[in-house]
């Protein structure tokens, strides 16, 4: 075929799993020319992944997913009871229970969503749709090569092949990622090593199914050690349950990875399991046994054009429903550094991130996972520590202090809910060996953590008077999403003027990516009226019928008029706060301060909101220190 | 025709509006053959009624139909805004905002949700679809008898045509429901005469579409008025904006009911009262000039098998968007009682209660229509007022006491957000003068009160530990919801257990009505495994962990596992409460008490949870005062 002939993709993507599909998503509707195949001729009809941690669900919804999600009635699960022998008795009974997600975090949706991965799936197929992605089924990958001397534009070329080889293709793109799951043929092909953190491995059983029995908390998961072994129980939608049965392990005298049990096994194992309950199955929707080791790949990629992500990269047990939700986090990390390499904002080096953030994800995680299975493997704790561990109230962090067992739990929560992923310094996440140094950088008392997620907040935006969710308001829409908070608007008028003076020079971060089509950009245009990068948002520790737009906020902040908010809503984590907003960030009520998010929603960098032009000499600085033209020359320097 | 080959329906619905769609909707979802015509060939495409109020939200959301309405981004209106010419200047300022629905109301959504009506209608189309009931359209009445002597159990003949006349149809049924609006076919053949309690009559136009504009509240609700004229201004979704401007008024000295204005008119009259701000159209979807009278219908049924709702019963302004909140409630309130009597549970004088109870909700909303007029033509109140009646934090009645506006304003507030309704005393809203009386009944210091809707609370769910929504918990499913408000579980094990006791005797409520397929039904059944009428919920004054339903439920009342909750969850409308759902309805926190709730969600019986038999002898008496069968013949008479 003459290379004329070859049709150019921006990206193909191989796998249309939770990892492929969410940057496939994201990419869609950013514009991209994808081509996305997976080697299955149908969605996931059953089993696999179901668990849509917390911080995961605030991710859907950002994408405006969440209802979609919600539609299919999904099984919410707040509290994990745990089941152990009485002491010299026969049976099981519960010995505690805990939160799911405690109240010590901060999290919109404390629990966990578990929904069939088929339907999850689903619900990004529909929305590729809307922007004419369609999967091509089922057809494989048989062949890439990536050389940008070659071809700098379009470097890789990749053959594809129909399963059944009836048919083959070749295209050229900019990017191709394997998202192909733990037998990942890319990652094969480029050699990457897969490295064994833990050299134990087992064998699961697992079973969907609907049941009947008197065990009283089918509906809650449950870790359940008996004398006769022990099952994980998980509730999904439509009345189903999820059994988790470990089969065999590495660390048994006679292991065999390749041991197996049929489906009659799994159950006359549950049932000796649960006595003196009983259990019957009224309809086994899926079985499948499978063995699991810890693996995590030695790279993510190698020259920056073929990625991997998702269980092609990190394999681990089941345990804590991690799977799905760290492929989501993979696939929406790289999204937005190829959306911005791509539109010419950053430096291609940008994507060297992608590996570092999230392999040390992966890292977190498995090292997590490795002690979530002993902590299951353990007797639990006495029911006194749970029962401190699961007070409804706010928990100070003194009243964790002497309890180690409950540290380590915490410690798991967090990182579990998805609120413990903490992205390492670089040049996109603030630290004091930045290269930006500045008095105003990461002023005192702010609570906001370069790395971590934007705290959520309540406030009353101003246009309309709506509640809403700040950390919420900005979609997931590449952009970055520059936080002014601004305290009492008659202390920091002048220092809102002088930002907003800072950003109108011509070599401002914000004025050198502004729109070309900036004069005939719709009056409704809520996010993006100047730049495609950046969404401002200001909010005011004022009253809402106290701030007056046109009055309050100067003229090119004026611009995001539905991004103007009042910061005067009640929040019980800060009871005594006149802001509540502002509290929660760690900002001084009366002169704010502001706060760059990152397009995914973890911050990037905190500031000072002061008069003067360090506040924007801090901005152009931070975003002049990974984009792609030279920002703030005509401004004083740091 | 002969008799024998005609169609035979239990009910002709006449009208595919808001009542028709909502009436149409519960009876399909309860089994019932439905004929339901209107003489549009499709759903309304533009413009009339866009006002869902926060209390029928609720009600949406009760039957599962908030997803499908909110999927459509609808406008949140928290506040509305005043504006007046300043003192002795030209133009107009805001002179004040207040909340729609204030939080001294206890609601779930504190906001008028404005949507499109034909996209309110599409949502409930499509539910009844999934019922097999399609709108025969453009299809319209022509004449229709009723004859119970000729017929008992079908006595209404109806004929319905094409509304081009080309096709005709001949149909019996047991009931005829006229919801074809203010010129009601129905209601002029049943010779029902329409009384104007307000000698005033307006006409009014109405525009939707979508503005360029600098007036700052144009996303707010607004009332406007200038020196040269009043406009109301309310938000729509997509940007749109409604404007309503009276045109005319039968007080001005030239009155005439048939003046008109054409599009360019009234946006000449809105550029001219919104001065200084200026105001484009970018695009009209829809406009309209209608004359609008206050009018009730002297009967709402003569007969009780041909019935009248929605605007063939009661129409006044669309300033206060009650329109088809008042139709949903009209249609729910019949179509339980047409479901309790069809299915043998009450007697039939039951249909009474339905005139009886929804006439005098339109004379109290043409009475508020009225003062609600008076109220937006008076000048606003001074700005100190309204900041009073807007504080976020919940006022106590007494800091209402001194001002008289704000009072008006309070019961204004109430009744616009669905959450002031009141049925007046009847025998199934029990009063001092109902035949039930017993020292438990209405327990001292309980802040329920029959006739008015069941207060809201959040507790916990025991069996997978969801936080939820009490008053959500049972579906709008046509049957009476039993809240038994348990107490502490240690102190109410007697009196649970004689309620239990009492339930299962033969001749109680409870057992008189028991599902015939009661051996056979489902285990996953949640809401009905005993009965068709009564769904129970046990609410203990205990934390989670604590309630064990074996233990502490009895065998039958456990039979509704999914609906035993624990009262453990915190509320700022009871900081100090231990259980504050107990607390929230005024029932002791050690011994609860018991709400009989109707399927609508009105309150309709309270009594206290006791040991031996009272608590049951008044829920016998109570129901016995108006079901079809002999109930607690064999237990203590009261």
């Amino acid at each position: 075929m003459a290379p004329q002939n070859i049709s150019h993709y921006d990206i193909v993507i191989v796998g249309a799993g939770p990892v492929g599909l969410m940057l496939s998503t994201l990419l869609a509707r950013w514009g991209y020319k994808i081509k996305h195949i997976d080697n299955r001729p149908e969605p996931t009809p059953t089993g696999r992944a179901d668990g849509i941690q917390p911080r995961s669900l605030d991710l859907l919804r950002n994408m405006g997913l969440k209802p979609a999600i919600m539609a299919h009635e999904p099984a919410r699960v707040y509290e994990v009871a745990f089941w152990d022998p009485p002491k010299g008795g026969d049976g099981i009974e519960r010995t505690g229970t805990w939160a799911s997600c405690p109240s010590f975090i901060d999290a919109r949706y404390p629990f966990t969503t578990l929904l069939h991965q088929g339907l999850i799936e689903r619900v990004f197929i529909s929305d590729l749709a809307k922007n004419n992605v369609e999967i091509q089924r089922p057809w494989t990958i048989k062949d890439f090569t990536s050389d940008e001397s070659q071809n700098p534009e379009y470097p890789v070329e990749v053959k594809l092949e129909h399963v059944d080889g009836s048919a083959q293709e070749t295209v050229r793109a900019k990017y191709l990622f394997g998202g192909e799951g733990a037998r990942s043929f890319i990652r094969q092909k480029l050699g990457i090593q897969v490295r064994h953190k833990d050299p134990i491995s087992y064998v699961w059983g697992v079973m969907d199914g609907v049941v009947k029995t008197d065990f009283p908390d089918i509906k809650m998961k449950c870790t359940i050690h008996s004398r006769d072994g022990s099952i994980m129980v998980i509730p999904r939608e439509d009345n189903m349950v999820r059994l988790y049965i470990q089969i065999a392990s590495s660390t048994d005298p006679d292991f065999n990875p390749r041991k197996t049990a049929s489906e009659a096994d799994v159950q006359a194992y549950a049932k000796k399991i649960l006595q003196p309950y009983s259990i019957e199955w009224e309809r086994v929707e899926w079985y499948s046994v499978y063995p699991i080791g810890q693996g995590i790949s030695d790279n993510y990629t190698l020259d920056h054009r073929v990625f991997l992500g998702g269980d092609a990269c990190h394999t681990h047990s089941p345990k804590a429903g991690q799977g799905m939700n760290t492929a989501f986090l993979d696939a929406q990390n790289l999204a937005w550094k190829i959306n911005l390499v791509e539109r010419g904002f950053a430096h291609r080096s940008l994507l060297q991130t992608y590996e570092f953030e999230r392999k040390d994800v992966a890292e977190t995680l498995l090292s997590f996972d490795n002690k979530y299975a002993k902590l299951f493997s353990q007797k639990p704790p006495p029911a006194n520590a749970v029962a401190a561990a699961n007070e409804s109230a706010p928990v100070t962090e003194e009243s964790h202090g002497d309890n180690q067992f409950i540290q380590v739990f915490k410690e798991s929560c967090e990182f579990t809910s998805g609120y413990g992923v903490k992205y390492q310094p670089s040049v996109i996440t603030w630290s004091p060996q930045h290269p930006v140094q500045s008095p105003v950088v990461q002023p005192e008392g702010n609570k906001l953590r370069p790395g971590r997620l934007m705290i959520n907040a309540d406030v009353t935006r101003v246009v309309d008077a709506n509640v809403v969710h700040l950390e919420q308001e900005i979609p997931m829409n590449g952009s970055f999403r520059i936080f002014v908070f601004a305290g009492k608007s008659d202390l920091t008028k002048g220092a809102l003027s002088d930002l907003e003076q800072g950003l109108r020079k011509r070599s401002s971060f914000y004025a050198t990516y502004e729109r070309q089509d900036v004069k005939t950009v719709s009056h409704h245009e809520k996010h993006n009226p100047h730049s495609h990068f950046f969404t401002f948002c200001v909010i005011f520790a004022n009253k809402r019928p106290q701030v007056e737009i046109s009055r309050d906020v100067p003229g090119l902040l004026a611009q995001y008029r539905d991004h103007v908010y009042a910061d005067d809503l009640w929040s019980r984590r800060v009871p005594d706060a006149r802001a509540s907003a502002h509290a929660k960030m760690g900002f001084d009520q009366d002169h704010g301060g502001v706060v760059v998010v990152r397009p995914d929603g973890y911050i990037g960098f905190v500031t000072s909101l002061v008069e003067g032009t360090a506040t924007v000499d801090a901005l152009n600085a931070y975003f002049g220190s990974f984009c792609t033209k030279k920002i703030g020359h005509d401004s004083a320097q740091l």
